[in-house]
């Protein structure tokens, strides 16, 4: 499965004084859904941690479309777009849930590294488990 | 002037379990700079507010390059790249204030909107703020 | 219902890099919990705002038990303690799901105020919500 | 020296859509302060770690009483109150810078750990950056 979709709420906290939900935590709703991808295809990211791994984030973008409010419930999809030989490309797109509105949509990229933040291979293990077919 | 330099300090909440400083905190340090950048030109933001108008982010991106530590002191760089009819593009460039090393760039885009969230022109107020030769 | 209760997940965003959940947190996920004790009572806080009123926080207190770890699943209780003729205090237990084990335990205290920030009396319509035998 | 005072700018990421500071970052301000009185006394919490010790939250409370709103100027006071045998209590006074108004007062208790969260005797060393007339 190279795709999975999660539903958040927008915290207070996540607010700003313009009202609406503040830029950056985008970034951390995109963070939860490929969490959430990589626990769909039978690998917790603690596990790939526990297994001596490192995501880091090397790129992060984001394109703002529609505000989100407090409390609304918005859509996250997220999609593992290319598996090169050292790094990851996932791609999001975020909607509210009650307008289907498109909200904004993103990606981030992501080398593969050991314990010491070296830059290794993507283990076998691991895009193994984004094959088609798979779950 | 238009660009401005900041020194902020990683706080310890703004690392997370990989040891490092977490990727969403970038944004708002950008965002701290930008506010600096209009501030020593003459208008803080909040005075932008106060006049009825709102800057938004439409797009924000971030390329990471080497990772930041607890208590790192970081210099930000704040740059007006480009002022358009309806928004702005700001470039950023973050490095270590002790190792001079690079450790991450990235640009925010922001359209000029009313209170009510509406894009609007670029007042002229505001544009005069980063003519050449100004302060 | 005076009671409810929430589960989350501590988000990577959320750890430090002493490799726990940072304290600060657990008084979102408080927010978060009393967020959900008005909601079903009938009464969402976004809808409050909307009537006008608003429960800013007069104090708050945590007491730390057992570390949460990234990716931990918390459940969180929150209890209506005390409605009086201006304010608000709310009890608030946090364990973790698997293990059963106290996390924290915490208060928060709330005026009521009106749209100025100005403190009112608990509206009726809002103690009616936490009456006996209601729902 | 048992007192230390910081000022911060309240950010706009840490403003809520009540308009003002949200309570949360109290206790994120509480820190820098705190961070800030143990450097001036000539041990920087980073160095403390690096010796194998650790200083998490045992209990940490703030009461909450003139709003703060963005981009205004505070002054944290941090002021070591108790050095136990096991444990230290720091209290803090937040202030606005312009107005002198009183923001808010909070106190955390903090158990001295070892690398694996035992709790240990509060090290000698420790104890002695405070003693009266050291600076």
């Amino acid at each position: 499965m190279n795709k999975v979709q999660i539903t958040i709420r927008v915290r207070y906290v996540e607010t700003d004084r313009m009202g609406i939900a503040h830029h950056t935590h985008y970034f951390s709703w995109m963070e939860q859904a490929r969490t959430e991808l990589m626990r769909q295809n039978g690998l917790s990211y603690r596990d790939l941690e526990e297994r001596g791994y490192m995501l880091p984030v090397r790129e992060a973008h984001c394109r703002y479309r529609h505000a989100l409010s407090y409390d609304d419930e918005v859509k996250i999809q997220a999609e593992l777009l290319e598996i090169g030989g050292a790094s990851l490309k996932i791609g999001y797109r975020l909607y509210g849930k009650d307008t289907g509105m498109p909200a904004a949509e993103g990606y981030t990229v992501h080398p593969f590294t050991d314990k010491n933040g070296k830059i290794v291979k993507v283990p076998r293990f691991f895009s193994a488990l984004f094959q088609d077919g798979k779950k």
